[in-house]
């Protein structure tokens, strides 16, 4: 993650008259200005169409106060206004929401054997989704991410109008990455180390943006099932991401748990046979070499032709779907033992985790119908403080289309989170 | 964990004069003044001699609100006055300190083969530490209640005078706990599911307390390793509980991670061999079926007497340190393959969770000298985010005193954290 720019323009001082809300201690005006554009913002981004009178109600800001904030938020075009708000208080048409046509967020997605893009406006919408195959392992990563910024461009030509502007990019990785950005290591891309993600993406794309957040693949695919499906995950749940490598997303009170130092969440590297085939990570019998996707295609026993990828539609995914639902023995034997190998690390990470919900991603959202029952059986009888409720076990809807839609997405959270970041800057 | 008494007594308002200091929003002066009490406790349990005049200085209350306070603090016995103070701010002697002569907290600990109990003063010192063996499993939850209540009530005879009023209970039992302090399930101790803890404990014990809490004995003795070890465990650790059970306290920022549900930390059944021995939970292969003293010492072939514990001097424990000292192979290989599967499932916990540091208990820190290299090959091995800085391995130094000093320190820091729900009751 990379520190926005400072703002160099002078701050206004609104100040809290009347009715006061304590805030803490605000080092000096700008902070508590900033402090209340977001608790404008907040109170917008809820989707009920306040008024800004409501606004005021709410925060127990001035009226003046909230009509200058709203002002700035409208000129940056991160809200728009009219159509009927909620309730009687203000005048007809007044509504404030999130803008669909304004900024956006562009999400780019580096993984084993595809790369993806997508573009979301500041109500969580997708304006353009893309995936396209090819394996990374082959090529430098200069060239990886040179392709991905490439693709992002064109997405940025064919689909962005004069009024959209990119306020900010996020980045999907498969693996371990730095406070600084930095991708320190993806186990299935060798010679990705210490790659500097952020500031290459930056260089690249050649456009002014705001921020830059780099983050580890299924962490992001985890908040995108948080923020975008339609299922109820809840607060606390874990998201295994199946691909090329294995990974779980571990959202707690609505919240990525990271791990101390950002390495959380690494499933695919549980052990569930000590004596299991070799693992690159320099282990034995990791869940990936079990679980993973070439090792399932290579127990069904099933050809993957050079250059396809999990979410294209003739990928060696959608031929093990094919198999699989043709009844083939051998995909079927390969299914189960997956789907066991994943209920024992599954059983594992609550036992010493303990969280309620598990949510399939990635290629197991794809086989849910023939792992389900062994996930199922392995966490009824592995995880111990589970066996009365049990471990509810949920299908992502989101496909392939997850961790880069997590991605875009970060960018705009944290721009709602703290909307001085670009309001000004943005400000027509 | 159970709330505690409502103090019945009006409370006297102490406003916040000419420095105010912003604490959100209290819903009437009483929360104020428990804000405050806090704040003036808190500083005084930094150590460090404070004055009245440091703490007004410090908190930005007025001196006649910390001096009415402390006065209250002074009167509940839970701080004293004297000595010489930092600094050279008010006048000599004036120095204000924990009480290590007042109120103590008890502690219980209820384990498969052994129960427990302590005396902490507020300094976090042991007035009193009891350990007695007996196998659990053959007797009644209430019977085993009764036996601890009644070590309990001598203890206190023994070593209490009429100043060191115990004013509140913490239980560590080896089972899942329920927020009210129920204990739902004890996997090594079959018939204790459901149990009451907290009520019963009151209960039998027939003293007035001002709160009784109840938690896991892994939980508890991570606690005491955070507060109490001279070791430098830091703020985000994982202490393991090798007994007949083996559990984990997770601490994540200074502060236990209990899960989701409280059910956290049940690393004995985190799967080290899915084709292992049928566990008691249900499961296969659980590392308690390698690692738990009962495997342990089975594969040793040492003999373990009937009503002997661990913690005990000649206990089975102690036998089997004396045989690896003299070089059994047949000890040497159970501590190996013990060590062995203890770091795959650490590593297992390592790869999901992300802690820096592991804390070795129980019964791992006695044969630490002879499963040490095998854990940290193990971690090396498999734990993916640490291959290059390592994990850090500790050895706990408390003994078979953790827990039951946890359980009495929880109820300590509770209290130093709100001095309120005691303070007014305890005044002379």
């Amino acid at each position: 993650m990379r520190e926005p720019r400072t703002d160099g323009e002078p701050e206004r001082l609104h100040r809290l008259e009347q009715r006061p809300r304590l805030v803490g201690l605000p080092a000096h005006a700008g902070a508590l200005r900033r402090h209340n554009l977001a608790l404008v913002l907040a109170e917008i981004a809820r989707g009920e169409g306040a008024s800004r009178a409501q606004i005021a109600s709410v925060t127990r800001l001035t009226r003046g106060t909230v009509s200058a904030l709203v002002d700035t938020l409208l000129s940056a075009g991160l809200v728009v206004e009219g159509g009927p708000n909620r309730g009687s208080v203000g005048r007809p048409g007044n509504a404030l929401r999130l803008n669909a046509e304004g900024p956006v967020g562009l999400g780019i997605e580096i993984n084993v054997d595809y790369v993806a893009t997508a573009l979301l406006d500041f109500t969580g919408r997708a304006r353009s989704v893309r995936i396209v195959a090819g394996d990374n392992r082959a090529a430098a990563p200069q060239a990886v991410l040179g392709r991905s910024v490439h693709m992002a461009q064109q997405m940025v030509a064919e689909s962005l109008t004069e009024s959209s502007k990119i306020v900010g990019i996020g980045v999907a990785v498969p693996g371990l990455v730095s406070s600084e950005g930095v991708l320190r290591r993806a186990p299935n891309l060798p010679g990705w180390e210490s790659v500097a993600v952020a500031e290459t993406v930056e260089s690249m794309l050649a456009m002014p943006v705001e921020i830059t957040l780099v983050d580890n693949e299924a962490n992001l695919a985890a908040l995108a099932e948080h923020w975008y499906a339609n299922a109820d995950v809840g607060d606390d749940f874990v998201r295994v991401s199946g691909e090329v490598g294995v990974g779980a997303g571990i959202v707690i009170g609505g919240e990525l748990w990271r791990g101390v130092n950002g390495l959380s969440g690494e499933l695919g590297h549980v052990t569930v046979d000590p004596q299991g085939p070799q693992c690159s990570c320099g282990g034995r019998g990791c869940l990936e070499q079990v679980a993973g996707q070439e090792a399932l295609l290579r127990e069904a026993g099933a050809t993957m032709p050079a250059g396809t990828a999990l979410g294209v539609p003739d990928g060696p995914i959608s031929a093990l779907v094919a198999r699989a639902k043709r009844g083939d023995e051998q995909t079927l034997a390969a299914l189960r033992r997956a789907g066991a190998a994943l209920g024992i690390a599954l059983s594992s990470l609550v036992n010493v985790l303990d969280v309620p919900t598990i949510v399939l991603g990635g290629l197991y959202a794809d086989v849910a119908p023939w792992i389900s029952d062994e996930v199922s059986r392995e966490l009824h009888a592995r995880a111990i403080g589970y066996h009365d409720a049990g471990v509810r076990l949920l299908v992502s809807q989101l496909g392939a289309e997850a961790a880069v839609r997590g991605a875009a997405g970060l960018v705009i959270r944290r721009i709602i989170d703290n909307p001085s970041l670009v309001a000004d800057h943005l400000a027509r």
